[in-house]
C-alpha cells in the first residue's frame, strides 16, 4: 500500500503468502484490500469460480490498481495462510484441502463457529466434519486472545453475533448479568449482509429506505451469542438503509440494582486496552452513541450504554462494520494474534467523516 | 382535488371551514394536503409566522397548484374546525383563542395527550391550562371511537406512541398481557420527526445512512403508551435513513403460554373492521411484515407479529407514516369521526409501490 | 378512491372495463393503482405469468386492500380498454390479440412509439407488425391532444423522452430552436427505470449512492425525441440514487439572442393551460427548479429554465415521475383524452412533501 | 497510521509540523485524517473558533483516537506547513499571518485560485491582497507538477473544477480541442460540498433523494476551468443524493473527426504515469465508467469517455471525492510534490467496495 522503500521491500520478501477463497464476494474483497496493504502478508491467490481469469478490479473497483486476477478454486497454491470467504457449508466440504494447502486456515463462514455437533445441528443442517468444531478457535481477540496464538483453524464470528457479544460481554464479565436474565437484542443491519447474489428483495428499488424485519425469531447468530455468553437471548434483526454496518441494541434487566459507575467500570475493565473497541456513551456532538456510520471501513467496534432506572434496564448499543469487525477485519485481527504480528497491522484505517451511508 | 363538477361544487359550499395553525411545518403541510382534497372540509386559513404572505407552494412544492397563502397566526378567522400543528407548548398558550375561533379544535402537539397535570409534569415542563387535559379526547379511533363524536378538543397522539399502541393494544384487549409483564419497545424513525428546523445533526451530511440512538431512555412518548395501555414499557428510539415512517418492534413476554392462533384471534378481533389497520404477518413476497415503506403517504398502520417459542416471546411489528397515521392523518380521521363524516373521507390515498424512501 | 356516494356507485356501474397486461411490474402496478381509483374505469383483469393466481397485494403492498388477483395472460377477457405494460417486443407479438379483446389499446412499451419501420429498425431489432406504427398515436396530450380522441392504439412515450420533449417543445413551438442547433441532453434517472428483474448492478449494495453513466451514447429514447421534435440531440443518461424520477437538463444554443421574457412567453404559451405541467423557474424556497422529488407519485411534469448570456445558452430543466408522467400516468391521461373523460380523472394525487426519496 | 516501528518513530521525529486552520469543517477533518497518517507530517495545531478546546473526536468521530484538541485560530504556532480550510474570503484576510507562521501555506479556499485581480473580481467580490494571486500555484500536480516544488503559496482547486479539468485536459493537450468549441459540462455533486453549516435546503428531510439544479448558470468554478484550459465552458451543477463526490460529464464537439484510438492515445499520454488518475472506459462489470462511489475516501480521479459518432460528440466522464482529490487530498498531494516527498505519501487508502453512498 505504501510507496516502496527499501525497508518495506525487505519486509515483503518475508511476508507470509496467503490465499483468499471466495474472493469475489464482499468479505473476500475486504480480505484482499486488507491483505494487500498488510506488512506481513501478501496475496498469492484469489479464487472465484464465477470470475476466474478476470481482474480483481473488474469486480472490486477499489482494487483496480493491484494487478490481481481471480483463479479457479480447484488448484490451490501451497501458502502460509488461507482465508475462506465462502457461503455457509462450503468450507466444511473443503477444509481438509484447505488445511493441506496452508498452515493456518481462517474461515469466515458459520461452519466452525459452534463448538459441538449438537449445537450445529440445532441451528444448521448437518455437519460433514464435526471433528474440527472443537479445534476451531472463535476469532474475537477481545475474548479469545489467549487461545488464538498458534491456532491452525480459526472461525471468524457472525457479524450480528460479534456486535451483540461485544456489547454484552462486559456485563457478564463483571457479574452484572449471570445468564438467567431477560435479554432482548434488536439488531439493524445493512444490505451487504445478504451477500453479492441479486434478488428482488435486495434490489435497490425494493430495499431503499426500508425498516424491514428479516429475522423476527430464530436468527442463527443467536446460537453463537448464547454459546459464547452462556445465556439465552431474544434476538430480532431488521434490514435498514445502509450497505455496511450492524448495530445491536441490547435491552437487559439485571437482577440487582446497578449504577452508571458500575457500568463504566465493567466496560472500561474489558475494553480500556483494546485497540479496536471504543466506548462511546453520551458526551456532546452529533455522535453520542455507537453508530455504524462512525466505523464504516474500519475494524473498530463502538460500544456504549445508558441506564434506565425507572425500568431497571440497561440499554447497550454496539456498532460495527459487518464486513470488517464483523468479518474480514476480525479475521485479519485474529490472524495477527495467531501469528504473533502487531495486532493492528493492516487494520489502521480510521474511517471517514463524513461518509454518505456506511 | 377532483375536477369541479356540479355535485362537487355543491358539496364544497356546504364543506366545513378549517384553519391550520403552523401550516408551514411538515404536519401542517400534510393537513393542508388532506383537507384540500377532503369532500367535507375546505381550508379557510393556513397560518405561519415565518412565511406569512408567501404562497403555500413555496414551502410545500406539492401544493403549488392550490393558490393558498400563509397568513399571520395573530388574527384567526372564525371557522368550524381548527387544526393546530405547532411545536409542543404553543397550543396550551393559545387554546382559549383556538376554542373561541372554532367549534372543534384538533391539536397535533403533545399538549393535551396526557390525562392529568401530574402525568404531564412528570414528562414535560408545567402545563398552563391543565383544566383541559381531562376534556381532551385522544385521537386514535381504533381505541377511542366511542368518545370522539361531538368532542370539542381532540389530541392527536405522538407518532411513536401511535405505532406502539396499535401494535400492543390487541394483546391487552385479549388479556394476553395484563400490564405487569416485561415490554421492550425498540423504535426506528425517519428524519421528518425532527421537524423543519435545521441543525447539524439533521443535515443530510450527518444524517444519511445512520442507525443513531436518539432517545436511549426517557422518551416522552413512553408516557402516552403507559397511560393508554396502563402498563410500563422499556422504550428506545433510533433514527434511521428515511424521512417518513415510524416502525415499532415490541418484544413482550406473556405470563402464560400463547399460540399463534391466540395471537391471530386477538389481532383480528380488534382490527378486522378497521379501515386503516392491516394485519401483515408472514406470507410470501418481499413485504412479509409491517414496513414504513409500504404505508408511506397513507393513513394506514400495518401490524404483525411472530411467536418465538424458545424465548416465550411475542415480537410485534407495527409501522406507520409518522406524518399521517402518526399525526395529520390521525387528526383528520379523528375529525371525521367526531363530526360524523365518512371515516375514510380525504384519506383514501393508498400509497405508492415502489417508492424510494418513505 | 373517494368514499362511495350514490352518484359514484352509479358511475362505477357504467365504468369501462380494463385489462392490465404485465401487472406485476412497476408500471403495471401503477396502472392498477390509478385505474382502481379512477371514476371511469374498473379493473377486470390483471395479468402476470410469474405471479398468476397470487394476490396483487403480495407484489404491490400498497394494493393489499383491492382484492385483485393476477391471472395468466393467455386468456384475455373482452374489455373496453387494454393497457399493456410489458417489456419491449412483447406487445408487437400480441397486438392483434390485444386489439381483438379491447376497443382501445394503450401500450406502454417502445413497440409503437416510432412512426416508421426504418426508424424502428435503426434503434431496435426488427418490427413484426410495422403496419401499426403509423396508426399508433403518441400518448403525450400536451402535443397530441388533437389526435388522441378516438384513437384505438396509443403508445405511451419513454420516460426520458417525455421529460426531454416536454422541456424542449416550447422552444421549437416558439421558433427559438429550429432543429439545426446543438442540443445536449443530460438525464438523471432512478432505479425503477430498470424494471423489476434483479441484477447485480441494480442491487441495493451496488446501486446506492451512485452517479453512474449507463447510456453514454445511443440511448433509444433519443429516437423518440428526435422524431417528435424533428431535430438531433446529444443524449446521455446517468443513474442516480432515487427509485422514481427522471430529470432532464437540456443545454441549447439558439442561433439568435433570446431574452428571459421570450422564454417565459414560449413556455407559458404552451403550458399555461396544461393541467399537468408546472413552470418552476427561480423564486424563493428550497424547490426553485424542477425536481423529481417534488412530483413523485403524481402525473405532473415540472419544467423550468435559466438563461446563460455569457455562453448564449438556455438551460432547460424538466422533471417527472418516470412511472407516472413517464409511463402509467401518461397512459391514463391519454386514455382520458381518447375516450372523452375529464383529463385529470384518476390522476388528482398531488404528491407528498416531504418524501424521502422519490 | 502504520504500526510504530523503530524506523517510523525515527521518521516522525523529523516529520514537518503542520497547522490546520478551520479544522472542524469537512475538508479540515480530512486534512487531519491524512496528516495524522502521513509519514512526513505531524499535526501541531488544529484550529476552530466554534469548537476551541473540544476534542477533535467530538466533531470528527473517526478521529476519536487521535487525542487532538481544537485551538483558537488567534495564536498560531510556528510550523513548517500551514493548511487553511476556511470559507472563501477568510484566507486572504489572514494570509500574511499564515505566511509568517509557516514556510509553506496551502490554501483550500477559492482565494488564490485565479491568476489576476480582474478575473477574481469578475467571479467574486474584491480581493484584499491581489499581489499574491500571481505567486500562488494551482495545486493540481497532473498539470502543475513542474511549478510546485518550492512553492510557498499553493491554492487547491475547486472540486467541480478539478473533476472537469482532469476530464478535459488531455483533449486540449492532444490538440483535439483548441478552445473555440462548444463545451457543455453537467456536474452532479454530494452534500458535503455545501460545508458544515446547516440550512433547510441541506437538511436530510429536504435533500434526500434529490436531483436539484443548484447552479444552473454562473457557477464560480467555471472561472477556474476557463482560466486553466483557456477556453469557455457552459457549466451547470446538480445536487444529488450522496455526501461525497463530484461527477462531471463533459459533452464536447471537436472540429475535426476523432477516433476512439485518438482519444485513448490522448488520455494515456497524460495519465498513464499518474499515481492518482485511473482511466475507466467501458469493460465488463458494474463499474464501467467513472463513478464517485468507486473513489470515495481516496485521492483517485477516474476519467473515461465515449464517442458518439452520430452527433460528432465526445462524452467525457470524470469522478472524484470532492473532499479528497477535490480538496484535502489534492492539497496534501501538492504539498508532497512541493516539499519533495513521495507523491503518494499519506494518500495510499484505496477505498472501499462496497460502500453505501460516497
Amino acid at each position: 500500500m505504501a510507496a516502496a522503500t527499501e525497508e518495506q521491500t525487505a519486509e515483503s520478501v518475508s511476508a507470509l503468502s496467503t490465499t483468499v477463497i471466495g474472493a469475489s464476494g464482499y468479505t473476500g474483497g475486504e480480505l484482499l484490500r486488507l491483505l494487500s496493504g498488510h506488512p506481513n502478508f501478501e496475496v498469492a491467490q484469489a479464487t472465484s469460480r464465477e470470475y476466474a481469469n478476470k481482474t480483481v478490479g473488474s469486480v472490486h473497483p477499489n482494487l483496480r490498481g493491484t494487478g490481481l486476477r481471480f483463479s479457479e478454486p480447484d488448484d490451490l497454491d501451497s501458502v502460509d495462510v488461507l482465508f475462506a470467504a465462502t457461503p455457509h457449508g462450503v468450507s466444511m466440504e473443503h477444509v481438509d484441502e484447505f488445511k493441506e494447502s496452508a498452515d493456518t486456515v481462517v474461515d469466515l463462514s458459520a461452519d466452525f463457529r459452534l463448538e459441538t455437533e449438537a449445537e450445529y445441528d440445532e441451528w444448521y443442517d448437518g455437519h460433514v466434519c464435526p471433528e474440527y468444531l472443537d479445534e476451531a478457535v472463535y476469532a474475537l481477540p477481545e475474548i479469545f486472545r489467549e487461545e488464538l496464538p498458534g491456532a491452525e483453524l480459526i472461525a471468524a464470528g457472525g457479524c450480528n453475533a460479534t456486535a451483540t457479544i461485544l456489547g454484552l460481554y462486559p456485563l457478564f464479565d463483571a457479574g452484572i448479568l449471570s445468564g438467567s436474565e431477560q435479554i432482548v437484542v434488536d439488531v439493524k443491519v445493512g444490505s451487504s449482509e445478504g451477500g453479492a447474489s441479486p434478488s428482488k428483495a435486495s434490489s435497490h428499488v425494493e430495499r431503499s429506505g426500508i425498516v424491514r424485519p428479516y429475522a423476527p425469531t430464530g436468527h442463527r447468530h443467536e446460537a453463537e451469542i448464547e454459546a459464547i455468553l452462556d445465556t439465552s437471548v431474544s434476538f430480532t434483526a431488521h434490514a435498514v438503509d445502509m450497505v455496511r454496518g450492524a448495530s445491536a441494541t441490547s435491552h437487559v434487566f439485571p437482577d440487582s440494582p446497578v449504577s452508571k459507575g458500575d457500568l463504566w467500570k465493567a466496560y472500561r475493565s474489558c475494553y480500556e486496552e483494546e485497540p479496536f473497541v471504543r466506548l462511546v456513551a453520551g458526551g456532546s456532538g452529533v455522535y453520542r452513541y455507537p453508530e455504524p456510520k462512525a466505523v464504516a471501513g474500519t475494524n473498530n467496534a463502538e460500544v456504549g450504554f445508558e441506564l434506565d432506572p425507572s425500568n431497571k434496564r440497561v440499554v447497550v448499543f454496539s456498532a460495527i462494520d459487518n464486513l470488517m469487525k464483523g468479518s474480514a477485519g476480525q479475521a485479519v485481527h485474529a490472524a495477527n494474534v495467531a501469528l504473533g504480528f502487531e495486532e493492528t497491522a493492516g487494520l489502521e484505517f480510521q474511517g471517514l467523516h463524513p461518509v454518505g451511508s456506511p
